[in-house]
């Protein structure tokens, strides 16, 4: 029997890569008298990574990195006017609509009749509730939790503080980095539905995921399916290769 | 009898207000060819109170607006190079040491002998939380609670989330418009402990005090004897005058 379902939000529940490919193209336009759109991306990414100890993750983040990179890239020839263009685009990042996946309304209806619901997401404190807020479906959640990274040891936290068994929880999400891994490496229930555009950082080398079981959905309206199964313990994971 | 003691953490547990003021010497500094001193902090306190909707608290939220607060003020003129010295200032604050209050540490170690505590604190997630641990004395608190902002629907929240009564609960913080008339107006104990350095932001004009009652000290060893007066119902908090 499951307890919980828990949910990344940020491409899981609505889109939200698209809005970050939206602000590169807005440097990379800035850039373009410096370099190709494939270096600024790759100078942008290499800033990121750097920067992730200082900042960790969210929109206030991105932002800054753009500033730093077109800093940087350019030799610091760049000019205050085309910074304010870069902060533009990262304000209009904040305050976009929440633009829901497809099915993910009437999912989290149809889950919520039966079984506690949890959104656990990482990045800006601030953004994050208030896209949930705007989301309009804030109320199926009995649990929303913000947090800056997500690792086992964040997954093992949240379990002990709502007195979770991991195996009676399940992930949803469409990072196998920060969704999936973590949870199966615990015993917990994951189940990876990917998006169609994901961060570089998110990404996974096939050794990082060893013998870890999770389950693959193609569309968040399968998901009802595989919990009645999962509570009726029917349910067989994939085996890690994806088959 | 006192249930739970709160503590706000910046310039309540530990020193923050002079990261903040030694970034925006390096501000003033590179903006020195253009304004004064006085008229950069103006621009500065302008552009972060626009932005707080979009950004929320924090150094990050504080590094986007001295970014954007440079090129405004030198009409678009400013360089990358100085743009990274910015970013350079804003990098320094977030891995700077934390630097505790003087007699935070052993007031915490004993209030938490006899009361659960729990830190209240708003800015950047992974900040606040990095700030926590390197502060040495997260293992006093039962409970950290990282939010956006701080008002009496944030209070509410919480004393419903943790099943405080206002009666029983007690803030402790710098900040009389964060920390303690949202506190006194729910009907909970506050003790004010003023800072002598105070973001514009956070003052409060005497008209906003109305009648609410709180208390006042100097020094937070001071607080273990107020403590033992509330559990014993002995106390009676100042007049909102301050007298």
């Amino acid at each position: 029997m499951i307890d919980v379902i828990a949910f990344d939000a940020d491409d899981t529940l609505w889109h939200n890569e698209p809005l970050y490919a939206e602000a590169q193209q807005v440097l990379a336009q800035v850039l373009s008298p410096y370099m190709d759109p494939e270096e600024v991306d790759r100078a942008l990414y290499a800033t990121e990574a750097q920067n992730l100890p200082y900042y960790g993750y969210g929109i206030k983040s991105f932002a800054l990195s753009m500033v730093e990179t077109a800093c940087q890239v350019t030799g610091g020839k760049i000019q205050g006017e085309q910074i304010l263009e870069i902060i533009a685009a990262a304000k209009r990042m904040l305050s976009h609509p929440v633009r829901l996946l497809g099915r993910a309304e009437e999912t989290l209806c149809e889950l919520a009749k039966s079984h506690r619901l949890m959104v656990i997401t990482k990045g800006d404190l601030l953004d994050q509730s208030a896209k949930l807020a705007r989301s309009g479906v804030a109320h199926h959640f009995t649990y929303t939790e913000v947090v800056s990274d997500k690792t086992e040891q964040t997954y093992r936290d949240l379990m002990n503080k709502h007195q979770i068994s991991a195996e009676r929880f399940v992930m949803v999400g469409n990072s196998l980095k920060s969704d999936i891994l973590p949870v199966a490496a615990l015993g917990g229930q994951a189940v990876w539905i990917p998006y169609h555009l994901t961060w570089q950082h998110e990404t996974v080398t096939p050794h990082q995921i060893g013998g870890l079981c999770y389950y693959e959905l193609d569309d968040i309206s399968q998901l009802p399916g595989l919990i009645k199964q999962l509570d009726g313990s029917q349910a067989t994971p994939n085996a890690p290769d994806g088959s």
